[in-house]
């Protein structure tokens, strides 16, 4: 009974939206339920922005951002430097640190960090083309923003050693308590890095 | 530069997106990430099904359900009893129900429930297409199923002092404990209910 209340047309949208992360049956419900109220304001041009994203959408060979472009508009950016190339994880980080508009570099998307455990290895990552770019001169610092995590590190000590060779400055973000973190609620490693890297005021 | 990272097109996906109930701008981003991951088995049929979902899904002029056909299939279900009418607030109520699956009526949809301070009165509810049906004569039981909340029980108590003068049983939910439910964290009004309309093994 349940499967048939409302048309196999809306039971589908149900079950294609619940596979969206973060929303589950009863949110994809919801969800659904705010379209049919919201119509021609949101069910449509939503379709249609999907529609249109299907179709022109890319990923960038250069860097793996996603665009509308190949290569990516951050990479025909001709006022980045292309001298300072930011190695993030997913195009998330790189949407992240976009949005803190703190630099003007180009991006390194590797797609995920090495971990042996889930078969992921150097070569499911896109690690040969960072080689490549790098190789080719132009980039003078190479920034691995990876995650803080176990894997993320593993990652970037691994990618500091492949650089190491090839004379390009090889840094990567600072640890510390977060702004406006509280120190009661961080783990022993970080207090011990904020410590460790305490600056004079 | 936030705005500009990854084509407007995304943009666009990001801000319809993040207007579904549930999802926020930083899960709508996750969200299109995870779509462009899976462009061929996600993006692609979510796109065609909120198409065909905006070109075909229709409110049910009878009940206000929504499908593909008005009337809408419970409506049009000869199996079901005609002489039972659910009322309940929303569509999604009337799915909660029909997924459990503990009786084939007929239903009707209210659209909310009577809020005087948001402006919500009797017009702005199908009240009038509901006194419409009762007093067409099929009906034998009006099941008054809206929610427990203040709003929903005057709504629930303006309901039955108006269908009282026709002359047809009106009911309403139990209140008591919900099955699973830890007493610890119940209210007292449901305790008192619970305790009050307490039955013998």
């Amino acid at each position: 009974m349940a499967e048939r209340i409302a048309g196999p047309e809306i039971e589908r949208l149900v079950q294609l939206l619940a596979r969206l992360p973060g929303l589950g049956p009863r949110s994809a419900r919801r969800a659904v339920l705010h379209l049919m109220r919201k119509r021609e304001e949101l069910l449509g041009p939503l379709g249609e922005a999907m529609r249109v994203a299907h179709e022109r959408i890319l990923t960038c060979t250069t860097c793996g951002n996603i665009d509308t472009s190949d290569p990516c508009a951050i990479c025909r950016d001709g006022r980045r430097d292309a001298g300072i190339l930011v190695i993030v994880e997913t195009v998330a980080d790189l949407w992240a640190l976009e949005r803190a508009g703190l630099l003007a570099a180009r991006y390194h998307v590797l797609g995920g960090v090495l971990s042996p455990l889930d078969g992921v290895g150097p070569n499911e990552l896109n690690i040969a083309s960072l080689m490549q770019r790098v190789s080719e001169g132009s980039v003078r610092e190479a920034i691995i923003a990876v995650n803080a995590t176990v894997d993320g590190q593993t990652t970037a000590h691994y990618l500091a050693d492949l650089l190491a060779p090839l004379g390009v400055k090889t840094t990567r973000l600072a640890h510390g308590v977060p702004v406006g973190g509280e120190l009661d609620y961080l783990d022993e490693g970080t207090l011990a890095a904020a410590l460790e890297r305490r600056t004079a005021f």
